[in-house]
């Protein structure tokens, strides 16, 4: 296996997209952190189902959704059908969300929320089903649009999608266009209407004033060209993935931070109880979130590599883990927003799901506190309708043990041997170039996030003052 | 039977509560609109389920929950008890609530909310029973402390609930008590934060940081003593009268105004449908909510004698119509309440439900707009978890028809013969001793809501100039 530190003395600056040759780098790794894929699992996306392992969690509807046109004549018959329809353009979340939509995270959602869905999400964070039943669908997937496209839209059945050069993504059909009450969304979605939310700064507070819904056809599978679309893998996908490796258990792990070794430790664990529950191979799904996320989150493509290293040092099994990227944009929403994570997770097949302290929260943006309650997400979570079937695991508090120089979980009975180091405390680390405790991050992965912070290139004198407490 | 207009002349400004001898009054009276409670059926409060006729509506979970102790010994002893436990004082609208739990209106809730129930409420409009099956539970019913309570509480395990005069109420039990995060709750439960929301400045912007949940036990029956307390009838005794008429159906009618002919209109229509569906005996539970409401609206003693003229007219049917008040207070919570006015009226019986244009809904309290879309309680009414047993009726537009003078339901091919006189002109109309046109009010309903506004005596000069459209 090549050096991936030999790798990153070539490219020093990776914020920029990463070169093919990359790509080939990591798919060789894929050996380890996730072999590749075979070639006829990859040819046949769009039959997915009779090939899953009956042992894996159903998705949600009993049919993950696939809304990617099968390649072939039908496929250049829809890209010339969508020249004829009226365009809306898509941000890049937007494109995002087409992309979530399309590989059938959101099974059983077929396309752009209408507004019967919309209000189901707002008011009971779930959908009912034709046959009666629930599945669980926490935050609101929609398209806004504004008066001038609505009215060129006038009383068109269809649109097309187009990305940002114009190109046509996906055709919209059997169109709804409704009232994107912005407050409303924002209340019930976030629970504040405080100014200051990234989401909603970002793909709200300019949005246009309708929502339209409908049928989604996408014309190819979504792909960004930035070295990382070889782990962009579907929910089919990593259903024949877990398949393929006899998983009689898959437990996923939510992240949108670097992992030190607490997190390890306590997928580790998490391992170990499965094993002693009686399950044979369980397999952890590392899923490190890939769509929009605030501006001082570490970017995906430094997670990417921080998470590569960890891998390479052993500090989880890769025999035991697949790596994956979940491409949904983040809202911060927290218990609103811990139900899609989960719920997502059941559409590729993950049946146990671990859930930390205030999951997916962040301060309030103009009080002097947390957004959510630190336990509100857990609860809400084992609470929330649809998710039944999916089995919660609550984060064990992992710490860093002075007395034994590494992360061990929390023994409130010796409370002084523990040190907390938050993730605001581990970036000013980095920030600053200093090292964290020997054993808090395996060394080339924490070289990773120096490295990161290095290329922010902050002025000199800037040095942050915030230190780790003694 | 005696004229209820010799009755009004007695008693001129019946914002006082009524003098006793109008309950005796009201009693001989409701041989038409409500025939009195037999005394068996008052004496076995206890034990009402054993005789609803099985062909009403189960309540949800399966049993009415009732929480006034025994009259007799346990009454006296629990009595005895409450003298020693920590007190809180509760406001009048949080009496309300007492009053609504002890009677099962919000069954199978058996007190304050904890803080599992209290997120689900925030999140799913919804609850989780033992079994797994859901009951709706849209609004959130919460007891609000302040820190010195919280703190003269401590580790106590019950606290004993005061009426304004310092009177045991209820004993509340195994409690919880949890972070009232208003902002959260008040975007969640009305899609908005902006200041200016009725019950949001009279009960939550001054309560206490802390909500304090637990089980319900109450003294004796909540009685206000204003003349009204004989139309307060329970959910229990709703269900016996609705068997004692051998109903199959019940159609539940939510008001909060006086009613007009048009309302009128509907509720014979509805009965029409009802039949013509084959069902032998529609009853109309006419069921004006009784708990706080804003400012502006008709109080409650007014609304219950213009509602007392309008039978009396025999506008509408005294044979096939119950009219009582509904305890609940008023959230104008549009979408999110109007699933609390359905699901109450269950816990009574009720199997049909009638549901106009923008329920429970106001105007924004700073913009100039609804609050809520027309159609958004309709449609969350039909889709809201729990409600599934309930037959939804929308509301059909009834407006003035100028030709045959007299309401119609709107008759869109001729539309320039409708006349739509919405609440504020009503109220316009009554406040400056003008007349609507005839037909659209019985005269002696009408007057009722024209010695109202008289009797709010405003200055000389402040006549209204909002007029009706010719």
């Amino acid at each position: 296996m090549a050096s991936m530190a030999t790798y990153f003395s070539k490219y020093p600056t990776p914020a920029q997209p990463f070169p093919n040759s990359f790509k080939t780098h990591l798919q060789s790794r894929t050996q380890i952190a996730f072999p590749q894929l075979s070639a006829p699992i990859r040819a046949h996306r769009k039959a997915p189902l009779r090939r899953i392992s009956c042992s894996l969690i159903e998705p949600d509807g009993g049919k993950l959704v696939d809304l990617v046109i099968p390649e072939g004549e039908t496929r250049e018959r829809k890209r010339r059908e969508a020249m004829g329809y009226p365009r809306i353009k898509l941000s890049r979340i937007d494109l995002e969300w087409v992309h979530v939509l399309s590989e059938g995270w959101a099974s059983p959602l077929g396309g752009f929320m209408r507004e019967a869905e919309f209000l189901q999400t707002l008011h009971f964070n779930s959908l009912r089903l034709a046959d009666g039943s629930m599945v669980n669908m926490s935050v609101p997937i929609v398209l806004a649009i504004d008066d001038a496209q609505k009215r060129a839209i006038g009383d068109r059945r269809r649109v097309t999608l187009v990305d940002s050069k114009n190109k046509p993504v996906a055709i919209l059909s059997d169109i709804e266009i409704y009232n994107h009450n912005k407050e409303e969304r924002i209340a019930r979605t976030w629970g504040t209407t405080a100014p200051g939310l990234p989401y909603v700064e970002e793909a709200i507070t300019n949005a246009g004033n309708w929502l339209i819904g409908g049928d989604l056809e996408v014309i190819e599978p979504i792909k960004y060209n930035d070295g990382l679309d070889q782990y962009r893998l579907s929910p089919a996908e990593l259903r024949e993935e877990f398949s393929r490796r006899n998983a009689d258990a898959v437990f996923a792990f939510q992240l949108r931070n670097p992992v030190h070794n607490g997190h390890a430790l306590l997928m580790t664990d998490t391992r170990m109880r499965l094993l002693q529950m009686g399950y044979k191979n369980p397999i952890l799904l590392l899923h490190p979130l890939g769509g929009y996320t605030k501006a001082d989150d570490v970017p995906l493509s430094w997670r990417m590599r921080q998470h590569e290293k960890v891998l390479e040092d052993g500090v989880l099994d890769p025999e035991t883990t697949v790596v994956a990227i979940f491409p949904s944009p983040m809202h911060y929403a927290g218990p609103t927003e811990v139900q899609w994570h989960a719920k997502s997770r059941i559409n590729a097949g993950a049946n146990f799901y671990i859930v930390g302290r205030d999951p997916a929260g962040m301060g309030h943006p103009n009080e002097k506190r947390d957004l959510y309650d630190a336990n509100h997400g857990k609860m809400v979570l084992t609470m929330a309708p649809g998710l039944e079937k999916l089995n919660i695991l609550p984060f064990k508090v992992a710490a860093y043990d002075k007395q034994q120089k590494k992360m061990e979980f929390f023994d409130p009975s010796r409370k002084d041997d523990f040190l907390f180091i938050s993730g605001t405390k581990m970036r000013t680390l980095a920030r600053n170039q200093e090292n964290p405790p020997d054993g808090f991050m395996c060394p080339s992965g924490w070289k990773v996030l120096v490295e990161y912070y290095d290329s922010l290139a902050p002025p000199a004198g800037s040095r942050l003052r915030e230190a780790v407490p003694a």
